[in-house]
């Protein structure tokens, strides 16, 4: 691996960048930067110098914090320069690094190569970029707890029961090739139930895990009038912790992001719905049932008595003109979004709504991927199990476990492959 | 001066994030939030901890650096932790920190508290600003020059020669208060003129040196249909070193900044140049006449033998689509947007006429305070001159040579009134 640049802070002007190099040349190509080839460096010792254009011209002066490997984040020999949060001063570092001898390092390459050199698992690298990404401080917490081992614990529990399990297996075999032990089976049932239900409530509160670190996505719906718009600008309005505003990708949907207590809700205001000839508002209301499907919470604005017609269940029926009267008992809830009056409870019910799946129990994962061999280790041990009962042979048991633990394995994986390095890494930002 | 906090990265997603508390109780709060109140910290000693919630959970963890003043940046005690780059994690961490005493610092606190600890004078903390704000490495490297105190070297000289003068002069007030020594008269009178001689070029060379630290303005003028909106784009494709994108403020007024050689241009696409009756157009061409007026140099893409009909006299006479013939004399260059012919001598032309007026003669200012502090040296010193040519009395060349040290030491002012405190710090970013 060659030795890589990049600037880890965001791109903008502020204070303090910092410019992170990492390999075997870091050390020598910042000794050009600073002009020093003489002095020697001393590992973790921050130090002024001044930064210097191959004119021998000084454009900046910078803290320096020379590293040496394997007791840096990549493992690696690396160099740390806090400079002034200038982009040009940022692009002409990177620049004279690059002719000294770098390369621009992508997304992610820094904890990619953490991973490579032994510094953590596969795991605890996709906490690294969900507790850069999480959306509220409870998927932080959560992340970091990855991080630091928590999955990999809980991984490495499950695997030694399966691992386990198969030796017993196996050693019955040897003893005999048809007779099953008298307690083999029922205490190699009980051990694999103990690995599904360790589990299943890790992949159950994968969705509620993905509110906290992504955010919750909650639409608007109802026919026009309904007084969408208005309850959009009140829950707006009246939190003002407004995280982000992101720009319509569609002209008919609006999103902004509220945070109630923590939980970020991505609020998207649909075109209201109704029957239309119109072929530009079918296109508006084709785009709000797809909103309204893939949405985590639907708030539904509806006259008395209607319900949302759509497969999504997770609906809170909401009255809403409370001032011109009272709602029916099927709502679940009455507001006014002219006066804002119930607005803080239906804010409460939201986050009840999005947040009620989720119970730290301990074994959490962040990402897709950990879901997928998740479900896959479970599906391959919900198998053995079956074979077992069936008595479709001790070899085809030891065959399900077996794939169940290469499943297992994937997770933490020290044996990865290109393709996955890359999908996994190239959705780090730049500069970790 | 109590215990501020502030972010000093840019707001965003990103590797590293960097939040510097500096004040008494700086490394006080700190021991709260990484709850290790036990530990003696050692300066300058970047340590990893635990970033704690109030209830106990870690939400990340962060290398920590305890700094003690007068040593820092501040020149009070001082901590740098530098953490994961997720605004969440970044806000909860300012949070707890007010929580414990800090307040937020606005823009420019940490340098404001550098100049009032006696660590800068004010000529070097608006260097700061200009180095971070820079948008050229050349005006970097000029800001950090002034940072490291060339400027102030360069006012010290000039006041050094005045407090001369004025010492020369009372002494010989002291000893005749009517007659004037024999060479006091032509010494006094050559030792302004070094002063003026030496500030002039400074005052001189501001627009330049602006230039090069916030960019240059070039507009592209002429009638409808001359190919403005092409060449715009062909300046605009051909170097692939744009630095940002502005989005219009006005409806007509297209805005996109190149970068030639190190030197960021501004380029303004106005609206076409014709009489009209329209109302919304007229609003269009008064637009486009303003930014011509204020552009540091217009490309004008008339018709053979026009002339621009502006005060402004920076302009390039470009005559476009040299592919369908030949332009006559009186156009400084031909080109063709379309096709590309010629457009990299036309950018070599832009560099020239921007940076025509810089030379680096070592005295160099940044700041329009910085420029009204020099003008009114200059016209005080002048003032000063002519007192003494027309024997308007030595106690006036005394006061008009008082008052040029005044404005003087303004620029380096130690003795600032809070409200060019304010003016001065409120540029800044917040956590510089």
């Amino acid at each position: 691996m060659g030795t890589v640049v990049a600037c880890s802070t965001p791109f903008g002007s502020s204070g303090i960048a910092i410019v992170r190099i990492s390999g075997d040349e870091s050390h020598k190509i910042t000794s050009l930067l600073i002009n020093n080839s003489s002095k020697k460096n001393k590992h973790n010792s921050p130090t002024l110098f001044s930064l210097v254009d191959v004119d021998g011209f000084v454009y900046d002066e910078a803290v320096v914090n020379f590293l040496f490997g394997p007791n840096t984040y990549t493992g690696e020999d690396l160099v740390e320069i806090n400079l002034h949060g200038n982009p040009v001063i940022i692009e002409k570092t990177i620049a004279l690094c690059c002719s000294y001898g770098a390369t621009a390092a992508p997304g992610g390459e820094f904890t990619k190569r953490a991973f490579l050199n032994g510094k953590m698992d596969m795991s605890q690298a996709e906490s690294v970029a969900s507790l850069i990404s999480s959306k509220s401080i409870l998927g932080a917490k959560l992340s970091y707890k990855n991080l630091r081992g928590s999955l990999l614990k809980n991984i490495l529990a499950i695997k030694k029961n399966i691992v386990t399990t198969i030796g017993q297996i196996e050693f019955n075999l040897d003893i005999s090739e048809e007779d099953l032990q008298p307690n083999l089976m029922s205490d190699s049932v009980k051990a694999i139930d103990v690995c599904v239900n360790t589990l299943h409530p890790a992949i159950e509160s994968f969705d509620a895990v993905n509110i906290l670190t992504a955010g919750a996505t909650v639409v608007l719906a109802g026919p026009t009038n309904a007084g969408k718009s208005t309850l959009f600008n009140t829950l707006l309005k009246k939190d003002r912790a407004i995280v982000s505003e992101i720009a319509g990708t569609t002209r008919d949907v609006l999103e902004n992001t509220i945070n109630i207590e923590g939980v970020p809700c991505v609020l998207k205001d649909t075109a209201g719905i109704r029957k239309t000839k119109n072929v530009v508002e079918k296109i508006g209301v084709k785009k709000s049932n797809e909103e309204i499907l893939s949405a985590d919470l639907v708030l539904y604005l509806g006259p008395s008595g209607s319900v949302l017609s759509s497969e999504n269940n997770n609906v809170i029926y909401v009255h809403n003109k409370m001032d011109l009267g009272k709602g029916k008992k099927e709502y679940d809830i009455s507001i006014s979004a002219l006066t804002g009056e119930n607005i803080y409870s239906l804010k409460k019910l939201i986050l009840k709504k999005v947040t009620s799946e989720f119970s730290d129990h301990g074994f959490i994962i962040t990402s897709q991927r950990q879901l997928f061999c998740l479900v896959s280790t479970k599906k391959q041990l919900v198998k053995a199990k079956n074979s077992l009962l069936n008595f479709s042979g001790l070899e085809l048991v030891v065959e399900d476990l077996n794939a169940a633990l290469t499943s297992l394995d994937e997770i933490t994986n020290k044996t990865t492959k290109d393709d996955v390095l890359d999908s996994v890494f190239s959705s780090f930002c730049v500069g970790k």
